[in-house]
């Protein structure tokens, strides 16, 4: 049976919660900082993405407990006849929770929230070191029509 | 030799060139509506990204004429310690200067432009129907470690 979720746009107190579950993470644990106290940059971002209308960190509960999180950036572009578009980017759920559901039902929360916004497309990209969330999204009815390709600087 | 080219934000008086761009495409020419008058659509889009400073539409030109185009979006994210992120889209130069190096020129302005804003990544995606496309990108320092996954609302 799925888990019984409620979703909400996260606010500053959830902040550690969500560090903690990007940070246990096999890729998430190299690159984040869940430390108490928690580290000014992660509280930095929340904000930038708080003040703006076109990013949305959305929380996934189970009760008052936070179990998933996600972040959905809506964005006009002229191409496809000025098209808007939604981007999910940094669905985790809880290791306690995964294998329950949790994740789909991020994943059509967010495909629902593209619709409302009028959105003509929803994107993502998805490492290739992780084949079992490639086969998770091709599942949702995403298609792998291209490269995701990235730059650090 | 590189054509000799500058880069400024678009404005509206673009928006018919532009257009007339991304239908010169074998992707572009069955999505977009470059007629006169121009649809209205793209004017729309056009408001939306001019009044979001985080997405920037930016032309290359040579002397008085648009010869390519390219969006950017800065997007703040809670991942990567709060790490903002540019996401290069709808890249294209004139059919009458490829080959030239203006889409080499485009991409490392876009990068320039990441680094002035303090991003720590650099991405797009690109169909896997344009294989130079992946070329040319590969060859300009991205790596292809991410599916690019779309689904059409």
């Amino acid at each position: 049976m799925e888990t019984k979720i409620t979703f909400r746009l996260a606010n500053e107190h959830d902040l550690g919660r969500i560090v903690e579950m990007l940070a246990d993470d096999k890729l998430g644990n190299k690159r984040e900082r869940y430390e108490q106290p928690l580290p000014e940059c992660y509280l930095k971002a929340y904000q930038a993405i708080a003040s703006d209308p076109n990013n949305e960190l959305v929380v996934a509960c189970h009760g008052n407990e936070v179990i998933g999180v996600q972040q959905i950036t809506f964005t006009p572009y002229i191409t496809h006849q000025g098209g808007w578009r939604a981007t999910i980017e940094g669905v985790r759920t809880s290791s306690s929770e995964r294998g329950k559901g949790v994740g789909t039902q991020l994943i059509r929360w967010a495909i629902q929230r593209a619709r409302v916004r009028g959105c003509h497309l929803v994107q993502l990209t998805t490492d290739k070191k992780r084949e079992e969330a490639l086969h998770f999204y091709e599942h949702l009815g995403f298609n792998a029509t291209h490269e995701g390709l990235k730059m650090k600087l």
